[in-house]
């Protein structure tokens, strides 16, 4: 995360409370491109799925990608909200894109927040003028601010290549993140142009969003934006390398800032005969409650672990896996190191971060995924989310 | 469950406590049959796995499935603790099988507790003697008190056939409850002789422990026996429904009885294609978190089971996807149904069983889960625990 953070030339952004969260903070959020330049999406595999991913599909389908403005609320996911939902959709963007006078294809319209309650379009449609007239190309911070429900900070991160263009990240999510496509609402804006844009998010969101978790709970509007004006080209590695760097940022800053966390965890498998399993071993720690509520209890509790690891589905073989936590030697050749939770408990205690190192002896692959630990606020926040 | 069960003709059982608590709770168990009876097992799929499982397939291999005793201590799992773990199991197995003047196959010696710590086998040894003396017809409320982990209360159920034998049922388990094999310890003892059965167990136990999860973590020393006499023959359907009976309630016992636990919860799928789809879609939604929490808060958050049902990785369509909660109809034909939500708070609140219903149009397969709601007592259980 960088708090430097701006938006790449060309491109505008805005946020303001237009009515959705009674609490009065911001919900409505735009950002907007000089040109329909070209975007390119991942969306949840959930078979449940908001309004706005069945029209976002519909919309890039018929502009051929390219995206003139993306309108953002929460508080509000117009999900479960049948024909009537998808048409609440409809004319939000179609009022928009009247606005800027482009075709309704070229707007995309994204929710997040509660399931099943009807969008409120009112507010919506009555604060978009507004919205376009405070767009403006320092307003990064007014758009990260809007698009939050559950987090308690905004998450933006950026990266400069040494030629120039940049890439800027913005998410949003806290809780119902395990995303199994992307997680709920990121969006990446680039002046860089890339060989392949949909390529270069997919393979990256493999690597980072798909490494992600919070509680398991795979959201059904998932989506990460990739948008670029394309002014200046960057060569493949380049450009992969730096929109990695942007969403392993914006990924530990959703981990960082999961509900009720109060540790982020990282968990490094290395030493595994795939990338696939490395990742399968590191997401199966990364859900494992014990797992979480040790790292809240701050107790270096190697065996749950050790016990997360073996039930992953991917063969090894416990005697010839090596575990530390925080660097201490916790596990090694079936063998306990208790002389050394001393050394990982202080980890455990001193630093925000949590570091989960698991090494094996079936390769060269390796994985990082990201997860928080385990607290009653978790608890305390999900059972009283509606009520 | 059932207060009422004892056990069949010819089993003896004990329970003391021998000093692996510190509480001074009950800590050693015994099972003791007449003869070396035929007994099945199966155990956990974690790749760690305890020295109990080891040396208990060991065992039953060469006593070709034939078992005079089982000893249980709880406290302590006897699990990665390498070499010298298999040889403090060995130990003790020898010892009991002596004083009983059996080959020391003929005695499993089975372990529950923390990971990774050394049995202390001196107290083990020196109340082998006592235990024996205690042991007796009565004894299976003594037995069930001694496997107890972080379990508040003991589970036995019972099955009595029309033509006389029964099954007696005895189970241990409040965390780290996620069944692949089996549940961490589950006996099952009969005097009906089943055609086959192991064949019968690994049936069972696939539609009953493989559908009960407290927080989605194995255990690696997950252990069913049937153990049987087998005195009466019993047709195959007849004993197959009875030890799914009895199988069925002990699953219904623990996860009421899990950490930190207020809801016992039963999840029905209906309307599937396959057994298989059925009971993945059952799991799914028993290991959502936000499922778990909306129980403890009471709130009737259909979208959160919707949407676990809709990540499963079963094809549906969530437009024919009928849900209710203790009978309450919440979503149809993709709409919810906000006017039932009061009469399914009124459930939530009213009933120490929470059922959810899930129908799909997709077939006439049907499954049953059972999992717990997830409370701040769970983290802190777990949290706390070596602490």
């Amino acid at each position: 995360m960088n708090e430097a953070a701006s938006l790449p030339p060309g491109f505008r952004a805005a946020g303001l409370h237009c009515g959705i969260k009674k609490s009065g903070r911001p919900d409505l959020g735009l950002l907007l491109a000089e040109e329909p330049w070209p975007l390119a999406a991942v969306f949840t595999r959930s078979l449940l799925q908001g309004a706005c991913v069945h029209l976002s599909r519909e919309n890039l389908a018929r502009s051929g990608g390219r995206v003139r403005a993306v309108l953002v609320n929460s508080g509000n996911a117009n999900c479960a909200t049948g024909a009537a939902g998808l048409e609440d959709g409809r004319i939000v963007g179609q009022a928009l894109a009247e606005i800027l006078g482009c075709p309704p294809e070229e707007v995309l319209f994204l929710n997040t927040g509660v399931i099943g309650a009807r969008l409120p379009v009112e507010p919506v449609l009555a604060h978009l003028e507004p919205l376009l007239e405070q767009a403006r190309e320092s307003g990064l911070d007014d758009f990260s601010r809007a698009i939050l429900t559950t987090d308690t900070r905004t998450k933006v991160a950026t990266w400069v290549s040494d030629a120039g263009p940049r890439i800027t990240g913005v998410t949003k999510g806290s809780g119902m993140i395990h995303p199994d496509m992307a997680t709920m609402l990121a969006f990446a804006l680039t002046d860089g142009r890339a060989d392949d844009l949909a390529a270069s998010l997919r393979r990256t969101a493999d690597r980072t969003f798909h490494r992600l978790t919070v509680d398991g709970d795979t959201s059904p509007n998932d989506t990460v934006l990739l948008w670029s004006s394309g002014r200046e080209h960057l060569p493949e590695p380049v450009f992969e390398d730096g929109l990695a760097n942007v969403c392993r940022d914006l990924c530990r800053a959703i981990a960082a800032d999961g509900e009720g966390a109060t540790r982020l965890i990282t968990i490094l498998v290395r030493g595994a005969a795939s990338e696939a399993d490395a990742a399968l071993i590191g997401r199966t720690i990364a859900t494992s409650l014990l797992t979480k509520t040790a790292v809240y209890g701050r107790d270096p509790n190697w065996g749950r672990i050790v016990a997360a690891a073996a039930r992953a589905g991917v063969p090894l073989d416990t005697d010839h896996l090596r575990l530390t936590v925080g660097g201490a030697l916790l596990f090694e050749g079936g063998k306990p190191h208790p002389e050394n939770e001393g050394d990982a408990h202080h980890h455990l205690e001193g630093s925000a971060e949590t570091v989960i190192e698991v090494t094996l002896d079936r390769g060269s692959h390796h994985a990082e995924c990201w997860t928080c630990d385990l607290s009653p606020d978790y608890v305390r926040i999900n059972a009283d989310y509606r009520t």
